[in-house]
């Protein structure tokens, strides 16, 4: 894969997660770190309105997948193995930007930050860590 | 509420999120824990195949947020502020049992422990913390 | 290293970190687990007084080294990746007993649950896990 | 307090937690964050040489403490509800410095991102977040 390539990554990300088809779209990749948005639906949403905290940390893992891929990818099997995340503010029904950017990417380890924000007024509203097992041996 | 009630949760829970209706169940609960399953279909699914990640994520917060129901409801707007998971085997393709303790509840926080396993072997397949902001005045 | 053996752990403790000893005390062990006693003086406390945050997260962090130890010891390199702690109640300036269980012992990581009680209550102040990267040779 | 001040954060710190001084230093400060320097002697080594996560935690923890104390305080009675880290390297004997930004300030919470790098070449080694829990007064 060209990688950093927007339009191969969301090919890859695409083509592994179907069911992200739709609401999902790369924004921006580069060596170690990528850019995914989430156009929220009614399906996102909880009470609040606001988009419910485990879609919030979906983006954030599809996210920080993708920043690994930017280095190491193809890699479907790099699988998370820990993540922490703090939610900051309830995000609303609006669409959200997650920045995922590889910390350490070792032999058998990966570590991503990834900060996410609303697309419109640009506040934070979740930060969140991941590491990923790196799989043995490449499967592409 | 009368609670600890299986079938007032799960209304409580269906109610406030009619979007799991059909694949989560509440199995028991009582005083400061309950137990939800998980039951999966293709759309949770992941190469390997295995469920995916924010699956399991998910069905740990809506473990720990009924516990907090147990002790506290109802409190729709009791809201996750901080999440961590320790993802410990591929849990394939099968069922999955989430069983969340609240730890502590104070009068802001709560911090729930939620442990995931196959509903076929009990193998566990991962453990959460989930720490709550409990909303200032009830809703209900 | 004959394990599980008190004494045997203890031995290695003291070995490994010299400055143990003396506040810290293996209590019981077993294949997997094993549980370490924090003497508290005036150097542990904070203004309350209660025990400091970072010394209940040390006593986490040690216990969990001792529990990989009565699996796949002696590892002295068997190093921390990533910990998160929820502190739960003030321990005041009680003495404190951490219990460790291994969740997971993988061939590259091993997943740790640790809680940390008073010892002369038995109340639970904090909750911590651990994951810890095991070294490619044992050392010993 | 005049904040933010670096002499008036090394003032608090040191009065607070004494067993600080010597090792610890300020250098740094603003409105929400604030930089503390570890000077590394052997009581802070593990083997390898290397520092001691405990310790590196603690660096991480008192550097988040000032961060809020930046914005809120002075607020010695803000305590840690919650912490994750993540160790990216092995930092060696070498001096290391914790920069500690707030992410949130809220009326009972505060979250606090940290980073941590070797003061001589830069690496960084450790990547933090801090939950803290605000006095319902303040206590100056």
């Amino acid at each position: 894969m060209a990688i950093p390539d927007v339009a191969g990554l969301e090919d890859f990300l695409f083509r592994e997660v179907p069911a992200l088809r739709g609401d999902y779209r790369v924004e921006a990749a580069g060596p170690g770190w990528a850019t995914l948005r989430l156009t929220v639906g009614p399906q996102h949403l909880r009470p609040g309105p606001t988009v419910a905290g485990p879609h919030v940390f979906a983006l954030a893992d599809f996210a920080a997948w993708l920043a690994v891929q930017t280095l190491a990818g193809p890699l479907p099997m790099a699988v998370t193995v820990n993540a922490s995340i703090d939610y900051l503010r309830m995000p609303g029904p609006a669409a959200l930007l997650a920045r995922a950017e590889v910390l350490k990417l070792g032999r058998s380890l990966a570590v991503i930050d990834i900060r996410i924000s609303r697309v419109d007024t640009g506040d934070l509203v979740a930060r969140s860590s991941m590491t990923y097992a790196m799989p043995r041996k490449p499967s592409g």
